[in-house]
């Protein structure tokens, strides 16, 4: 992504934050971070997140989604004899968040996804969040998630986050950005 | 506390958390900790809690507190040889906190507490938190903390909460709450 559409979504984020009354420092509205995935389609996939605190012991992180915006399937896999894997608790703040993890399929899920990501998708077990609601993810455990038409602002409270040890379903993903 | 005052104290909390448009479930409003710490003075002293999740990885709560209301000193022990204690990042998100922890007093400090309180208060390292600013307090430091004229919401990312170990610096406190 060219710096300058990276500069336009931080500011369409900011906005965002600023709608639901979630108050950032100018530092860390300068750095939103701007997840791409590498596919450069971020009004389908993508997210845009603000880490407050990552710690060897715990993280707290603001992630949100456009409208429709979509997480990609991923997992957090064991790490040592005493890491299990990153461990996650979703709470929504605004909007909806649509939740896909391993279980029994939804008949009729709410997320809507172009075609050509549907493979990469193969989780549809469906929690739906609505604000003050939440979910915890157990390490090692698929999962992906959209916003509902609104778009979606989620406190992220968890163990240590390694973004680089996270398994994507997709193969064209890569994680951690890259700014032209 | 009696039970019905508990739940006044409830009550006037989730107002403030409506006020500040953090959203609770109907369970979370009805199941606010009041937090008293046995000295039945929660105009002064005390504390709001809402927990999100406590895993024995990681902790997310939301504390409230009534205008110039003050948690009294108090510090996280060192548990086992793998665990130094609890460590704790506030961000403020409504309102403004006085928080003071080991070192250089203040000359001047903000916060204004009831003599009989002040012999139990023996670290003033003063630092000022607005929404969207934040301190992370390391295991095992002293701290407490007030509110300014408005009350304050204050997000805690940490590692996992114990409540019970904590080590209060008022011989007359009782931190787990006794509900008549």
């Amino acid at each position: 992504m060219k710096l300058e559409d990276v500069k336009a979504y931080r500011e369409r984020t900011a906005e965002f934050f600023r709608m639901a009354n979630i108050v950032l420092t100018p530092e860390e509205s300068e750095n939103i971070e701007i997840a791409d995935f590498g596919l450069d389609d971020l009004e389908h996939l993508g997210l845009e997140l603000v880490t407050y605190i990552n710690t060897d012991r715990y993280c707290g992180k603001e992630l949100m989604l456009f409208p429709r915006q979509f997480c990609p399937e991923h997992h957090h896999p064991p790490l040592s004899a005493d890491n299990p894997g990153k461990r996650e608790t979703f709470r929504c703040r605004w909007g909806e968040v649509y939740l896909y993890v391993e279980g029994d399929p939804a008949p009729n899920p709410k997320a809507r996804v172009p075609d050509k990501y549907r493979q990469y998708l193969t989780v549809w077990k469906e929690i739906i969040l609505r604000p003050g609601e939440q979910y915890t993810i157990p390490p090692n455990t698929k999962h992906w998630f959209q916003s509902g038409d609104e778009g979606a602002i989620v406190s992220e409270f968890s163990s240590t986050s390694t973004d680089e040890n996270d398994i994507f379903t997709d193969p064209n993903i890569v994680r951690l950005p890259v700014i032209e």
